[in-house]
């Protein structure tokens, strides 16, 4: 039966290993979107889906769909994937693990022989990693025909060269997204799930190797926050006469700081975090600083709790700036909403994970990932976190094999029961 | 009677306008130390002190004396001075109104036919700018042989080229300093008083024209203060498990800024300012930030207020540390001691003041001055502040003519009877 199919992670090692080796930067690995990076890592995966007989093709973006057909390949299909870009000097295992999840499950399939009632695909998307390179999740956006076209003229950060360059350089259309065209819909896929590392350190530290996601999550971004007050001469400007930007910055984040503590301490779940704080050039020693930037990232899968936050920020924006006679400028807002995850695919993936004795934590995701793209689009959507050790972005992501491989088994039960529906 | 010497005040309003046009850079004033804006005032000043028939003369340093001779030249004399450098981008008040004051006492003195029993000296010095060129003022230290010879190879922003360079280029003799040779000394000045705008809003606000001051500040700075913690994912790490250095910052300086506030309420003199605070190139949108820098500049003209003060920086960075789980090093400190001022100058120029019915305020100096090196040298030293509006080291320094006149004519009155003693 389905359930007992073994997925072949021992391809999945070899891959990882053969990625690390071919991406490795001298000090992590560099897969930059539509560049060689990314490129050497769809090579590698392409030729291992050939070795399988999988029905490989690329769309208009050059996201890749390794297919293991199905009896009726009129019914929308089951996508399993990831990324397989990276940030720069990023670690091994962010993106590329859901791919190679895919990728043993299918040849899981293959080697027992056993042919799903829906075509099971193996995704690989193109440049997830968006706040290194481009904005907003390109390559699933692009395929879902849900990214916007002004966005084909930003620039990569290391080339200096436009989505668009480097899309056409590689072979690939960008006329098909100002045309708004879709590879992907409803019509057409029937569930999307994703494996990924945890990015954070949770299920490490809990002991628990899977986690099923209810929801990513929205964030509001501060991106160009400013505190003007007044330069003075530090030596000479007695406090009942400065205009502080740095003091009234102090006051306003450690105020933040305590009021995000209650929330915590309520259950609510978000996060906050100073990204960025500058004095700028006209600081220096000597000078009380008369201006101060900074950036504010605010993530929560619940929009009334950002709301709440924010009516915080604004609230004491304007008493911190009152008291201090500054201005507190919380300004380059951005937001994205908070995405929760198909409910039965959740179910699903739990009742696999019981079957097998494998434990896991519901949870909330606290990074944006893919999957928020076929969400949105009205695709039913999943993802499964993996356990890993010292966060991700970093050389220093270090997710055990054994716990790709329990997560692995869950999902090939789930895909087959899923591809056989 | 000597306390009837009319200061020429309109001959110290022609040398500020001549002296704001000739040096005029577009913004305010530049009169960079030993370079052509600073070269341009002394020439001027020195074309009007000849005029007035004084005796003029320069040290191995620059600095420029401009003597009415006593009736008994074997006296100690007496010294009127300050600056003519200023910061680039500065204001026209900024030290030299303090040589301005002096040469109008001069030239009344001159005018009125009064020639006193000691030599009664206009002094010009060099490079008060320290912090915007060479360390620690110069000029009056290389006159009063107390500056480290090792600071001759510091180098001026602007050029690149050591101050040693620039003193030769002026044909002045750096070979002295090393030599240890000093130009004054208790053995020939009885006392230094110098008039100098405050560079603080206080008497404006409390609409005094005139300061006299105390005592010149000691201050603590730390110069290369660092939190370091942990770079994390901002979205996938919750609360607990993060160590952000922006947010141990957050609390630390506002847990200061709130001491400082018990502290200023007890009517301890003393002034904190975190002068910069800058996360480095590593942190970004989307991280929690692993690491951020900072300066902090402690002044007090009591040693006690900087030793509590001390005590509970080293105290939160400790506590704070621990709580957070990040490294606070307070690192990079260096101190220069409190100067007290000389108290029978303070109670001549009171004197003075109440004669004439000029109001006044005994203050502390929030800024440093040449007059402490000649306080340290063991001369007794004074300080005169005269109400400007706007601050200092800025074009829209603003101080009225009829506040430089009140205290010139305060100051006269006090040469006058400290020549004849």
């Amino acid at each position: 039966m389905a359930t007992n199919l073994r997925p072949d992670t021992a391809l999945a090692a070899r891959l990882f290993d053969a990625l690390r080796e071919k991406t490795f930067d001298g000090v992590g690995v560099t897969r930059e979107a539509y560049g060689p990076g990314e490129e050497i890592a769809h090579a590698l995966v392409r030729a291992e889906a050939e070795k399988l007989g999988l029905a490989i093709h690329n769309d208009f973006a050059g996201n890749m769909y390794m297919t293991l057909p199905g009896t009726d390949r009129t019914l929308p299909q089951i996508i399993l994937g990831s990324h397989l870009d990276s940030v720069p000097q990023g670690g091994n295992y962010d993106g590329a693990a859901g791919v190679l999840c895919g990728m043993a499950v299918v040849a899981g399939m293959v080697q027992a022989g056993f042919q799903p009632r829906r075509d099971i695909t193996v995704m690989a998307i193109r440049a997830e990693e968006g706040g290194a390179w481009f904005p907003g999740l390109p390559g699933s956006r692009m395929a879902l025909g849900s990214y916007p076209a002004e966005n084909l003229q930003a620039l990569r950060k290391d080339s200096g060269l436009s989505l668009e360059h480097h899309m056409r350089a590689l072979g690939y259309d960008p006329d098909a997204v100002k045309a708004g065209r879709a590879a992907l819909g409803p019509h057409n896929v029937a569930a999307y799930l994703e494996l990924h590392i945890e990015q954070g350190p949770v299920l490490d530290h809990e002991e628990i190797p899977l986690g099923i996601v209810t929801a990513l999550p929205g964030n509001r971004r501060v991106r160009a926050g400013r505190i003007r007050g007044e330069y003075n001469h530090s030596g000479a400007t007695p406090r009942a006469y400065r205009h502080d930007a740095a003091m009234a910055l102090a006051e306003f984040a450690h105020k933040l700081d305590l009021y995000w503590g209650v929330l915590d301490a309520k259950g609510k779940p978000m996060v906050m975090t100073f990204c960025t704080i500058n004095t700028n050039d006209q600081a220096g020693f000597g000078k009380v600083p008369g201006e101060i930037d900074f950036s504010l990232d605010v993530r929560s899968p619940h929009i009334e709790t950002l709301d709440l936050f924010f009516a915080e920020i604004d609230r004491l924006a304007a008493e911190i700036g009152t008291a201090r006679g500054v201005a507190i400028d919380v300004v380059g807002r951005g937001e994205s909403a908070a995405t929760p995850m198909d409910q039965a695919i959740q179910d699903g993936v739990r009742a696999a994970a019981e079957a097998m004795g494998v434990p896991y934590k519901i949870m909330p995701s606290g990074g944006g990932h893919d999957a928020a793209s076929f969400a949105q689009a009205g695709i039913p959507a999943g993802m499964v976190f993996v356990r890993n050790q010292n966060g991700s972005h970093t050389p220093l992501e270090a997710m055990r094999m054994e716990d790709f491989t329990q997560a692995t088994r869950v999902i090939a039960a789930w895909a087959a029961r899923a591809g056989s529906a």
